[in-house]
């Protein structure tokens, strides 16, 4: 089965080699360390793609638990010439899972290096191995009565290490995860250990204090690439803050999302709105959030038509277009913040405006999990929760309007420019291209930044129906190449969307690419860390000619 | 003369082959892009070395005006394998200036692509070649009508892009330049033109408003190293605030730093400041900005005595040291802060807290250049122009207190957390360092983040003294390998200090060093671009053994 421009299957490693590998790798770090199981395996396949498809299976499971190991991994698979795929907790649901890219690779399961290594009060920052959770790290916090929070995307059971190395984001300021990363340590193909920022100065005291050292800075290189595994990382902390106050503005026109993103870019561009926005469409709004059922509105074929979107939203009580944000700092400062903001916000015909203050040092304890309606709607508390480093698992149970155990999403992210033209110029077209193959145009702007914003679209499907799944696979490699062609690409991308997403970026003849898998060839020349993550192939399995 | 681990003239190019090159680069661009007569290649030495000494002296200079003719310089270069040293506009004073690091290296002079390519106001951005300086940019945004503020140095003459490759800094918010970078087009020792961020996407819209795009973000890896050559860069800026305030604190003792320190971090953390404090030690109170001379208060041997530095900052009416800081925002957010900012020092005896507030609006035009003393003291006029962005030369003229035209400087600057005991620890040891040797410690704290602090120390000496230079570059060398006994490096370093100040990152026998060198053979095989540049060579020139 051909996924992406390379098939998988010429790629693949042979299973004989993966199994010495295996038993290599049981013999250096106990037969514990090392899993294959059908079982097991099934855990860590793409948790969307149809159960009979052989793509992305792993010949099996070792899991490190020190950096020592991760060595050992390394060169053991170097002497096989037997490619790992690295997950820290494997969260990645709509763009894979744990699965590797290519067959039969040995997945790198770092969940059981999960120590908090630091809390740093006065710096206010942490240090963590990939292994250690959203949730971790907030209980270790409240545990350790540090007035710190953490920012934390909307569900808290993902690896803090492995959101930030796929450019995940989170929701109080320094929300922009790449950016509140602060020092990193890395196992490298050939073995050696490199430290970043001042980790490089064996002397330094409080190594994940600065970002750069002397030279160049490569900590980005190893995010959304394969060019080491990252055994610690640095994190920044915000100091818990006088005043903490979560809004959203609700409008009621599908429309209205321009003038919505025209409003909001000033506020964010001179610091009044300091975390990240997400402006949800109906279908977490009235669908995730509002618990109302597709299949009670609609039971025809292909997308809901848009009236039908409007009556639900209507029913819910939300408005099309539902926003939530944030406001921190000294009382003051946050009512003058909050009056701007609402003043901002009203000049958009049918905008309501709304926000509920709390004083900063009990805010963690005041925003309870929903337990009863009283407390108030799910969207709300959730918000609450949310921009107040509050993590949790509440929207699992209810991740889709499809009420369907077997539906699975794969996700498609494009990024823009935070202008309203481009906001309402991609909704349109990725709404046309959605809706032409059938799908639901379930979108949402989830990761806004004061100049740009990643629309994350979900395309729905019943995992039990192989025609449905393909049809998904086939058609999100489709949009790719279609919203290529109008300008945009994906910030991450599903396995098997990859090679599809990379081909896009290709000013100067592919130049990026060209470089990426030059770095690719000189830093892991055997190619056995993740070959194929994010387009970027070794030598030996380039397409003919590249 | 030997300078540094590798004896730079080792690694020296053939001047022969020099010639060739750069006769060939007359045919190809041009005889006036080609410049070699030995008046023009003085104006491009490292400002402050012995005249007498011949190391890293050019062989000559070319200036292209082009993305393609910077291509055409590559492949001349790699074909007559002649090395390759760029500088944008060469301000580098302290650090070397435009220099190279091997002698005979052909000069790549990018003055003259000093066009601004876009401003756009709406994204808060703009879009520079390397030659255009800050000065330049400043009087584009003036003269479009633009209300956005760009951060600045202190002295406007430098390239935004120089600047931001260094790793300069900048004092409005938005002050860490290469944080506010935001795509990039690099021209590759292949030929090859790279585009970051959204630029790899030759489609995209606003290329230069999102930092990454799809796969690892590799702008950094061109900042401080030999990389590639830069040609164009998009740069953030920030709308013209509703009000702004520039404020100092002065504290009256040596000893006070700690304390100083200790109260600023938290307020950089919450958000209070977002600018980059500066804390200016005597020499620049006193001697830069106050006029006095150190011959008028002493002439003895050695370093200014404690007591007689402490009359110094008495008569200037500073005390020891003076940190200068700002607000910005709405009129209530920057009231509030003020409060805040005025409570939190007044806890430091002896402190004295200042500051004037404009009207964002008028600000620029209302902070006029010194004239006559009503004005103010200039230490206070100069705070108010460069923390509002508006860029100047005024403190050229009285770069020393030392009065002496022939006095020069080399700039040690290590990095260090930003705690009060840091500062204490770091401040002790400098002074001891520059003390032993005979130098006054001409010290100030001149890049303040949340978490970091860089301290920028001068070696004063007379550079018509062969013996005093000398003794000035041996003695930097060996503060760095000192200072890096106790955790620390400098940021950036003189062209002769990289190799020690590279040596000192040493984690994982020298693992961040081999990386680098790995790239730096895979992307520049024949080690044409900026050989030895941060301490990173080119497999042919690399000390034995490495």
């Amino acid at each position: 089965m051909t996924l992406g421009p390379l098939d998988a299957s010429e790629a693949a490693v042979s299973p004989d080699a993966a199994a010495r590998a295996l038993d290599a790798l049981g013999r250096e770090l106990g037969a514990g360390a090392v899993t294959r199981s059908e079982a097991a395996l099934r855990e860590y396949r793409d948790p969307y793609s149809f159960a009979g498809w052989d793509t992305h299976v792993a010949s099996g499971v070792v899991a490190p638990t020190s950096v020592e190991q991760v060595q050992t991994v390394v060169r053991v698979a170097a002497e096989h010439r037997v490619p790992l795929w690295t997950f820290s907790q494997g969260r990645n649901n709509g763009y894979g899972g744990a699965a590797p890219r290519v067959a039969n690779s040995i997945l790198v399961n770092l969940r059981e290096m999960d120590r908090i290594l630091e809390i740093d009060d006065d710096l206010c920052h942490a240090i963590v191995e990939p292994g250690v959770r959203f949730l971790d790290l907030y209980a270790a916090l409240k545990q350790g009565g540090h007035a710190l929070w953490q920012s934390i995307p909307d569900i808290g059971w993902g690896s803090i290490v492995g959101n930030t190395l796929d450019h995940g984001v989170g929701f109080i300021g320094l929300g922009d995860h790449p950016q509140r990363q602060c020092g990193m340590e890395v196992v490298l193909a050939s073995g050696d250990v490199l430290r970043t920022g001042l980790g490089a100065l064996p002397t330094a005291r409080n190594w994940t204090a600065a970002r750069r050292g002397f030279g160049p800075t490569v900590d980005s290189l190893f995010m959304q690439s394969n060019f080491g595994i990252v055994t610690k990382m640095g994190v920044w902390l915000r100091p818990q803050p006088e005043s903490y106050m979560s809004c959203e503005v609700n409008v009621e026109n599908e429309d209205d999302l321009g003038m919505l993103i025209e409003t909001l870019r000033p506020l964010m561009l001179d610091g009044t709105i300091e975390n990240i926005p997400v402006a949800f469409s109906p279908s977490m709004s009235a669908g995730v959030f509002g618990g109302l059922n597709r299949a009670d509105y609609y039971d025809g074929d292909g997308p809901v038509p848009r009236e039908i979107v409007k009556r639900m939203v209507d029913d819910a009580g939300v408005g099309w277009w539902y926003m939530r944000f944030a406001l921190y700092g000294l009382d003051e400062v946050v009512d003058a913040k909050w009056r701007r903001c609402q003043k901002a916000f009203a000049r958009i015909p049918g905008a309501r405006v709304t926000g509920r203050q709390y004083d900063g040092a009990t805010a963690q304890e005041q925003v309870a999990p929903r337990r009863a309606p009283e407390d108030g709607p799910l969207i709300q508390v959730h918000a609450d929760r949310t921009q107040a480093g509050v993590p949790g698992l509440e929207i699992l149970d209810n991740i889709s309007w499809d009420e369907a155990d077997t539906a699975g999403h794969l996700d498609y992210s494009p990024v823009a420019a935070l202008t309203g033209e481009e906001a309402v110029r991609q909704h349109k077209l990725l709404r046309t291209l959605f809706e032409s193959r059938g799908f639901d145009y379930a979108s949402s702007l989830m990761m806004i930044s004061p100049r740009s914003f990643v629309n994350i679209a979900s395309l729905w499907f019943d995992t039990t129906d192989e025609a449905a799944c393909r049809h998904a696979y086939d058609s999100i490699r489709w949009m790719v190449r279609e919203a290529g062609k109008e300008g945009y690409v994906p910030y991450r991308a599903h396995l098997d969307v990859m090679d599809v997403a990379a081909e896009q970026q290709s000013f100067g003849d592919h130049a990026m690419r060209r470089f990426n898998e030059a770095v690719k060839d000189a830093v892991d020349p055997f190619g056995i860390l993740a070959p194929g993550k994010q387009g970027i192939w070794p030598a030996a399995m380039r397409p003919a000619g590249r």
